[in-house]
């Protein structure tokens, strides 16, 4: 049955296969949210099927669990949403991972590969639903939840399966070794060789993309045979679950125990992801977060192992530019977007004190820095495209420390640009924030050396490019970086600013105008995040992603050893002859 | 120049490529020290060349240095070697590590392929110079000598470099990334993708296999761009030094700084090993020798990747043969050759004390053990082939725990067959011990779970194959395993083996007789060392063993948009009349 899923999912495998070794554009689920797509009703069945969630509290999942039911999750937009998931007895949840894990690890690869592909499939279906619930968890803006969210994250999964795929076709199940070790004799040996998972998986999830971060580990680990434990944030559980949802209804769907699948859900004030990751059954950690608990995790999981994606401080690097008012359009939707709450979102903005090349013009710096807060007000200046654009504030957190970057920099900057209350009349209540700009001096790195999430960014008035380089390498190499943009039109500096970005390791954009930005990763052609400094140790995706989860284990049988009777004969004649 | 070495070693990368997939019988690098193969005086210029090394005291290597020479390898075959080394300074040998992998971290794949290909055929033409450097600091016989030390090591590093370039040549150097954004306009970015190194790598040789256990880190890191800091045991340097210095000369000759790779030499007095691992600039480490070194290096290198062989106690499960004097002549072989000090080498074998089914007759414990030790009695009466077989001792503490294991046999247990010296005819004062052989109950656990490093066996008295199998997978859990034997005729036995063999993660070896034996491992077909269990954390060789040393970096670099003008102007005009 499981070979009909392989068979019938195979071409997009193979599409995904070529898509990671020529890395131009593919995409497997279709970001568009149009009705011509996914279905005219797709759109009112998936609002729908979320608000039944609301209504409905309970979200039911056969999972071992205790009976109580918990979760606190409320949207940024304003309402509580009031789901309650299955509460687990860690112990209880891993004793049924690992009993699960039995048969779905000896599956052989194609077996696992077309339920993997099929859970893609079904999630892609569900695109709707689960934008709706990433839009209410994380205050992404519907459309953004929609892509990033639904699509985006499938095909980030599809890519990870691709990967897993790439390495464990290779490796056959059975050789028949034979070596000639005289004249007349070869030895034989039966090998066959079973790849095996390390042990359970856990998928830690994030609150502001609780898919699109967790789709390529818990992928990755189903592939390789592990069960997956599911550990959403507390405040994003809702995505997460349904993706669960789906999960174990192709595995049961499919003869699979569907405890291959589970849901650990927690709440912010009954944490329990310490206990999950330091248990003795968990051998494989896939963490999005905070920068803090996944140093955490790196050194508290000795039995496992870890791939974290924590946080950063993303710089851009601004010489000189054909087109001023094209790249501060540019930096300002990035900015904007979903309030500057991606890991992804650039921070600091390094322009030369003396100001920049545009075209045959010189700017000054001011010039520089207003063209971009100039963009942004234009950009925002519709109340409607401004909502949709920065949705929502996911963390009350977020708010202070706007607030607090505001307050610094009254005292000891100047405010470009303050941060606002912006209205979403769909949302009232929404809780949102319009981009804080600051601009500070190159020698005040307590203001902007540091991690400042959210909406806040620093434009910083350096004494030239090789000065905005350094200063960018050094935050990169100390905080972390997950991605830089640079904008000049001299080759050499162009070429110096890549050394550096090789050097410290993050991945770089340059000139980007249009409608393409710094803090988009395309699946099958970006990789996403270095693992080389402080912001992470894995990447979306590599083979690296996927080779430490499983080892293959052999088993060698004797066969009889051949030998040619008649050569031994001459052999024997000739020897007493001589 | 370097694409000819690519070319010229083409057939024999691809030849691997394929044997790594199938994993049927394959070698690059003959094993047999035939004239006719090597050339005619190649055994005796191999030897002059080992001499010469003794005579001149002072081996040259113009790398970074203080100016002192140090070194103190004693033959197991008794003589000193006297041979000293360039002592280094850490900081600056890794600068100038550093420094030298800038270009070669730049170069290509195929270009870094072809000098690895061409080091090992350089390698290879000195497999009888290395064989005796092996020799005179391992112990090892001469024949083992040449063919681990040479040809199966050459083997294991070409294994490496496949997997190597596996993994690397599958990574474009540059993508043409289009995507379609509205039916008019498709946007354009150039992407470029390099491959670059965590950073310098430290291979640690033990004293045992010098070569054969640091060829795979050595050539794993060396492909993905890294310079390569060898760093011998204290009392088998010499191997190494000679690798490096062919390594150096093929890289020089090649016009690349020969520092990317470097010996860093110590004494048993002054080691320095701490001091690397933990060093900064240290990004990889492989290391071979103790679980104690070995866990105190994956726990104090948090800036480093860490590939760890430790040490295990290996199993033999014995429950029923069809030929008792064909397993026992089998065992005895493994047991006896190089005085039982490989990694592979069994410790423990588990008998029911009730007996075996052999055939169809039934034998007494003591039947099955005494056969044992009559195989190896016989095996080792020829005092010629003794000596090739035992070679000698490497380390003075083994010959301590012959004694101590002999006189607590005698207090609590029995002796089958004490371990003796035995007369080396070519050098006299070889540091030689024949096999020690001890009969336990399954509950003296004190004395036999545990590990006895060197030639000290138990065969343990068990209540039956049940409980065999569940105290090899008790120690195998607890002190890890690297191989296990067993010997059944029952399938249902072997499968019930087969599962613990899969749970303890040791690859398994069943029914092995004639000259095929559990302490074998082949390059291409066999993987060595799950990874899985305390004996080690990677496997030689496995995609994971080559994939977290290296990242890609990639740049996106803004093209022009591509606008269809006349589509735009065909749907400006369809909107206006609208």
């Amino acid at each position: 049955m499981p070979h009909r899923l392989f068979e019938r999912h195979q071409k997009t495998l193979q599409s995904a296969l070529e898509a990671i070794r020529a890395r131009t554009y593919w995409s497997a689920y279709p970001e568009v949210p149009s009705g011509k797509i996914y279905g005219e009703t797709a759109r009112d069945a998936g609002l729908a099927a979320f608000e039944t969630r609301l209504k409905n509290r309970k979200f039911p999942i056969d999972q071992p669990n205790t009976g109580k039911f918990i979760g606190g999750e409320v949207s940024p937009f304003g309402m509580k949403l009031g789901v309650t998931y299955p509460q687990v007895d860690l112990d209880e949840l891993l004793a049924a991972a690992q009993q699960a894990m039995e048969a779905w690890s000896k599956s052989d690869v194609e077996t696992r590969a077309g339920i993997a592909l099929e859970i893609l499939d079904q999630l892609n279906k569900r695109s709707f639903e689960i934008a709706n619930a990433v839009m209410h968890t994380t205050g992404q803006g519907f459309m953004m939840a929609f892509q990033a969210g639904g699509p985006h994250a499938q095909d980030r999964g599809l890519e990870a399966v691709a990967y897993a795929y790439q390495e464990l076709s290779r490796i056959p199940a059975t050789a028949n070794w034979q070596k000639q070790v005289s004249k007349t004799d070869v030895i034989r040996l039966q090998k066959s060789y079973r790849i095996v998972p390390r042990g359970v998986a856990v998928v830690i999830g994030c609150s502001t993309f609780p898919t699109w971060n967790s789709y390529p580990g818990f992928f990755a680990s189903l592939m390789i045979g592990s069960a997956v434990v599911v550990k959403p944030h507390p405040g994003a559980i809702l995505p997460l679950a349904i993706t669960v949802e789906v999960a174990r209804e192709v595995l049961r769907d499919n003869g699979f125990d569907p405890n291959l699948v589970t849901l650990a859900a927690d709440t912010h004030g009954k944490p329990i992801t310490k206990k999950l990751v330091a248990h003795d059954e968990v051998k494989i950690i896939d963490y999005t977060g905070s920068s803090a608990f996944g140093e955490w995790i790196e050194s508290h999981a000795p039995q496992a192992v870890v791939f974290t994606e924590k946080a950063g401080v993303n710089s851009v690097i601004i010489d000189s530019v054909d087109d001023l008012k094209a790249m501060a359009a540019n930096l300002a939707f990035t900015l904007s977007l979903y309030s500057g709450q991606m890991c992804t979102t650039s921070q600091n903005i390094f322009i030369p004190r003396g100001g920049i090349d545009v075209g045959n013009e010189h700017k000054s710096f001011e010039d520089a820095a207003w063209a971009i807060v100039d963009e942004m007000n234009a950009l925002l200046s519709d109340s409607k495209r401004a909502a949709e654009i920065l949705g929502a504030i996911q963390n009350e957190e977020t708010l202070k420390r706007i607030d607090e970057a505001a307050n610094e920099a009254e005292e000891a900057a100047t405010v470009l640009r303050p941060s606002q209350w912006v209205l979403n009349e769909q949302f009232p209540k929404a809780r949102t924030r319009s981009p804080l700009v600051i601009k500070v001096a190159a020698g005040q790195k307590k203001l902007y050396m540091r991690e400042m999430f959210g909406p806040i960014s620093y434009i910083i008035a350096t004494d030239d490019t090789p000065q905005s380089i350094e200063l960018a390498s050094k935050s990169a190499k100390e905080l972390g970086a997950i991605t830089w943009a640079a904008y000049s039109t001299n080759p050499q500096t162009t070429a110096a600013i890549e050394e550096a970005a090789l050097e410290a390791a993050v991945p770089l954009s340059i000139n980007l105008t249009g409608p393409i930005y710094v803090n988009q990763a395309a699946a099958f052609s970006d990789y996403h995040v270095s693992g080389c400094n402080p912001a992470g140790n894995a990447t979306l995706t590599d083979s690296a992603f996927v080779t430490p989860r499983f080892k293959v284990m052999q088993v060698r049988t004797a066969l009889p050893q051949q030998v040619d009777q008649a050569a031994r004969s001459t052999e024997a004649a000739a020897a007493a002859s001589a």
